[in-house]
């Protein structure tokens, strides 16, 4: 499909939706886009964002397309009326707008452009590439929806886009767990110091800090390779991948190379660990279950943590956080456990167990169960976001050792 | 320190930052601003976003001071070399940088710009109102942080910029869950096509449908009510909120008042449906807990499901649901389990049971137990998603009955 001489230096992104505009909806889409621009080599120096009103699109998109060699728009390619994207798109291009499908009405798409099908949904992405005041340009109409533009764009699009970048770039990825984003770049100071051909980005979110090594792939030798090498050995047991996949990928390939099974016993995550490993395919092969104790009688009940422990010690306690994993071996019959105990907040703190204490314990068949106490900062959702991957990485520390 | 005669009707929202451009942070600012000008009732009709760069930055400040009577900056006021908000507004605006303090290097703000304090950081707000080609003009300059920019709009900015406000509005929320955004939109279509003053915007996610009502405040009559009941009349069952509670807000909300409590039974989305009630502050007023059951043996084991029920039958089956939510009430002696059992792919799937299917049962303590079948498309994290609010609808309607 490639379109010989037609070459995406510049490329802006242009999300459509009221929904956006009034702020009910949090736009990811561009976050997610941009990152993908950045690995493909394409330069981005402006986003925007507009509601769904053909004038103000129109402009909006003459203005982008002036200014760039691609406008990527996201949202309002749907069968209702407020959905003008395409129509708006084919109004600037001269072309009209044609059926995909034996439904006349829908959806419709510009003609002559490339089309990528939706496999979550059903208004399909497209690729429109023609020549505007003598210049070519090109559009990418893509679904709002992030779970239908995401795997879209990661499975079909990707691929097509590549075929007209001037440049690509090699990334390699360092991913670390258990130290902050300020202690990873001052630990890095002298690599990111040193910077030339090889340049080292790092990015943060609650599951990670992330190296990204990279280069303008070229004649000359690798040299992200080198840079890699001195990240992992500067960081050591904090490096969970050399590569792209998540903490919970790496912890069910761990376990399923060395034929282990997994259960938790959770109470502040309250299923949100098991959850999270159940979100990858095959997970089936390493993750028995668990059990999800959200109060006190649970935890007697479906764990057998005697009563006087939890009035002694508190649910939040080392002593519980051990009783829990070691009665999740027995009842699960895996050959780990993990337990997770603690205050998420923003209520149930105490002088004993301040909002963010969390205590999560390892069982393992035929081992002395550990114990790990953190102290967790920020709301609710984060501090408990942040117990789950402690957990995953308690798991794979004692994995790599097996 | 009101402007008399200065009314702002429209502004837009311009984030800055280079780790926004490329997509290594997430920007959560233009979305909390944007709900807040919502709020205000002053319009927005685009947001943009530029990076760290002082030629770029410039020209679309130009450019949105041009369209709106102001321009809302977030980020760019720190200390380093690419903080250039401050100065290239100064610029535009020919007004001298000033020092706030005794620190004569930074924070500095424009000169004759009032000043809003940030408790959380170093670098003030401020709002700075100029003629500016004739036409009084406001750029009001925030900063990048997000946990330093919304305390400090909410408890200083928010009461200032109401003083400029023309108009609010009235926005009603009308949530449905269990059918179509189509489907929904073609039952709402004279509601849609008779729109005048009140005006009636839907929106969609994998979580819910949402009809927003909405109408600029003045001394006429509230017309969204009648809007809102013509809604919940039409959608009836399939209306779970009429205000701005997800569904399992309203969940826990009617499990509380009720005083009842639940567990869940999960298979395929073994632990994300406890772990959503979980994610509510409060949520230990109604949630017991529950049991993961990832594999057959732990459905035996934790559950008591017979092992002919899983030979005969398959784990996604009617018959294995039902006994799972009913050996779920008895292990967690909760007054309400739900059982979910299903094919979230991409493999698993059989001729019995393709990817997408779901059973969920409902057991309640001296009822009955009821169960449901659903076929879903997409991905398997949609699939899983989708399983979990189907589970909380179906106790939200039991619920309603008690």
């Amino acid at each position: 499909m490639a379109d010989r001489g037609f070459v995406i230096e510049r490329a802006q992104i242009l999300s459509v939706g009221t929904e956006l505009l009034i702020g009910q909806t949090l736009d990811t889409n561009a976050h997610f886009l941009a990152r993908q621009l950045t690995e493909l080599g394409i330069a981005s120096y402006r986003h925007s964002l507009v509601g769904d009103n053909e004038g103000r699109l129109e402009e909006e998109l003459k203005r982008a397309l002036d200014d760039n060699d691609l406008v990527i728009t996201t949202g309002g390619l749907g069968p209702t009326a407020d959905d003008v994207t395409s129509s708006v798109a084919a109004k600037i291009f001269d072309v009209k707008l044609a059926p995909t499908s034996d439904n006349l009405s829908y959806p419709l798409v510009p003609e002559g452009a490339f089309i990528f099908p939706n496999d979550n949904g059903s208004a399909p992405g497209s690729l429109l590439i023609r020549p505007l005041a003598g210049q070519k340009k090109a559009i990418l109409l893509l679904p709002g929806p992030p779970d239908e533009m995401e795997p879209m764009f990661l499975n079909y699009v990707k691929a097509s886009l590549d075929e007209y970048t001037a440049h690509s770039f090699i990334h390699r990825y360092v991913r670390l767990f258990g130290i902050g984003e300020s202690k990873a770049e001052a630990m890095a100071r002298h690599l990111l110091d040193a910077q030339g051909e090889v340049t080292i980005a790092p990015y943060a979110s609650p599951r990670e800090v992330v190296f990204r090594v990279s280069q303008r792939r070229s004649k000359e030798a690798d040299g992200t390779l080198q840079v890699v090498d001195a990240l992992t050995s500067l960081f050591g047991d904090y490096v969970f991948e050399v590569g792209e996949r998540p903490l919970e990928q790496v912890v069910l390939d761990l376990l399923i190379e060395k034929k282990k099974t997994v259960a938790f016993a959770e109470s502040l995550t309250a299923g949100m660990a098991a959850s999270t490993m159940a979100s990858l395919p095959g997970a089936s092969g390493a993750l028995a279950g668990g059990v999800v104790t959200y109060n006190d009688r649970m935890k007697e009940r479906l764990l057998g943590v005697p009563h006087a422990l939890l009035a002694e010690h508190g649910a939040v306690s080392e002593q519980v956080a051990r009783r829990m994993a070691e009665g999740c071996l027995v009842s699960c019959q895996s050959d780990f456990a993990i337990s997770l105990t603690g205050i998420a907040g923003p209520a149930g703190g105490s002088e004993r167990a301040p909002v963010g204490t969390v205590w999560i314990a390892l069982a393992e068949q035929g081992t002395e169960t550990t114990s790990f106490l953190y102290h967790m900062r920020g709301l609710r959702e984060r501090v408990r976001l942040r117990a789950v991957y402690h957990a995953l990485d308690v798991l794979r520390k004692r994995l790599i050792t097996r």
